[in-house]
């Protein structure tokens, strides 16, 4: 059997720190394992292109490994060419670059590590709230640059207590900030989702459904996406939500980069219709060099909290994603029952919700 | 009446921003009001040395007014030019600045806006605590440089679940630290302080305390300080105590900058003893163009969150401090009593035991 695994480059870091198990270097630690038992194992950060790795062994693999910060994008098209894949494990949260369509067609099954980084997310986003509405980045900046402007920091500088926080989903992520916010003394606390939650879990973070998107929006003073990427979410923030947000709202998006269009955040930051925009998921990854959010500033020369696709791979959740991908692979090489959590598809459907599925 | 009011400058920043209130251009809004009833007004930036403002109108001015963002040092030797000096008002929380015996001596009362800005700074505790423990700052850089590098951040990124995080002072700020660090799931929150927390209040957030200090810091991966600066919190995490720290764990200090020792503190970065610094408190303020805490890193590159003197001053905060000074100085214009909590030195005694008064 050969497993295929596409994650992200680890150079000399990876050597140096053998818990960076979710890089080429260290495979995720079952290299042993997996040989031990006669099983071919090739691992490479090489995905684009005819003449990549991953296009290369995709046709005779069983089993394909991939995350989410280095997506290996499964399309339609290579499905066509995955003639002998039977599983595919993502090791993270986020089964988006595969097509899951294509998946349920070729009976192929589709898991994730599903409980693996959902905190560590959850930290990220209020992380990035709290940087965006206090204006951390421009007063790290002057620091850095050898100056001490307090007022030209403080003039965009605000408390998180009093605000209206709202999170577009409010799932295993979403629900973790609202949990994380709750003592933060937020003016509300909302959220809008395709289901309401359960009423002890509303009560618990003491949160209001809104049902329209454009009314939600309205009434926050900062949004966050955490909302599974699928064809009823991409490009669900865009231009025409954009103009119904408040002024100077704050957008925090960990959730994936095309649930949000990136010439209309850019345009609304330039403009200061939202006053900052943070997170850690793009388009396409690796980003190019020239994208615009990594440039994107509000008029007062702020408001961008951008980094790379890694809130979910700190070194506490790839110990967690590493062993949860074992333990997909030990299931599925015994043909024992996997956790129903883990299931995005089974063997010709779906098993979730969560993909936009009705 | 004279009333000296010593401010930041606040520029173009603070004509563009009337909510800027704590600056120099818009005087904490009371100008009109003082001078209805009679009153000069003084309002400048200008602080050090003879020819400065602040000592060229301190030998007359009756009420003088101070922030902790651009502290006007009032010294035993000051005080003893202030003939006709009544009352400090500090706008915010934080009057190391005042030499507080000689008050007592010359029967100067010293009183602050006590819980103006907790909030503010214990929200800039939490973020400064999640961007080390997340490794934000290097994440950004590398977006900003163009490139991708998960792995160079992922290898120093973790999560804040999980890790023993502490409290030297758990007071106005610190307590509120530990509220909002309640659903983050730490392994454990305890606390360092002269008095044990009310029992109920100890529940309430879960935390323990630790009555040996080197002991205390052995236990934490995360130490915020959160106690006032006096003599006996001067120079308390300096490189003695520094050594006790666990091997790489992160240091938050939004309290006083001269609590920890600067040069033991970079020196502990440098070597990764400890693996950041964040706060926005510095030994002296604005503080020099050359002062280590602007540059340091951990051998790893990065673990320093630093920004100017701010997270007490957001725009929500001057509102409250403003509010609270003109409330302060009624008071003290009707020979109203003041309210019990903002009153540090009253007319020729300590009224709190904060500034290490036992």
């Amino acid at each position: 059997m050969k497993v295929l695994a596409i994650l992200y480059k680890g150079g000399s870091a990876a050597k140096e720190e053998p818990r960076l198990l979710g890089t080429v270097e260290n495979q995720l630690g079952i290299r042993e394992w997996l040989e031990s038992q006669g099983h071919e194992y090739v691992v490479s950060d090489s995905k684009e292109g005819p003449d990549s790795d991953f296009q290369k062994h995709i046709v005779d693999a069983e089993v394909l490994i991939t995350t989410p910060f280095h997506p290996g994008y499964l399309t339609a098209e290579l499905f066509e060419k995955a003639k002998k894949l039977k599983i595919c494990i993502t090791a993270g949260v986020g089964s988006d670059h595969i097509d899951l369509n294509s998946a349920v067609k070729n009976g192929v099954q589709v898991l994730e590590v599903s409980g693996s980084n959902v905190v560590s997310v959850a930290e990220h986003v209020v992380m990035s709230i709290l940087l965006l509405v206090r204006n951390f980045v421009p007063a790290h900046e002057v620091i850095e640059r050898g100056d001490w402007q307090v007022s030209d920091v403080a003039r965009n500088a605000f408390d998180l207590e009093g605000k209206v926080v709202g999170t577009i989903g409010a799932g295993r992520i979403g629900y973790r900030v609202l949990q994380r916010l709750l003592p933060f003394d937020c003016k509300e606390l909302i959220y809008y989702d395709y289901a309401p939650l359960p009423e002890a879990a509303a009560k618990t973070v003491n949160a209001r459904r809104v049902e329209d998107l454009k009314d939600f929006v309205s009434q926050c003073d900062v949004v966050t996406v955490n909302c599974p990427l699928h064809e009823g979410t991409r490009g669900l923030v865009n231009a025409d939500l954009l103009k119904h947000f408040k002024k100077g709202a704050w957008l925090v998006n960990t959730a994936r980069g095309a649930i949000c269009d990136k010439d209309a955040v850019a345009a609304a930051i330039k403009s200061g219709q939202i006053n900052g925009y943070a997170g850690d998921v793009w388009n396409v990854q690796p980003a190019p060099k020239d994208h615009s959010w990594r440039t994107m500033k509000n008029p007062l020369g702020g408001g961008n909290g951008m980094v790379p696709h890694y809130s979910g791979t700190t070194l506490d959740a790839q110990a967690r994603y590493a062993r949860g991908t074992k333990s997909i692979l030990e299931n599925y090489l015994t043909s024992k029952a996997q956790e129903p959590q883990n299931v995005i598809v089974g063997v010709g459907k779906y098993e979730t919700k969560a993909y936009g599925q009705r």
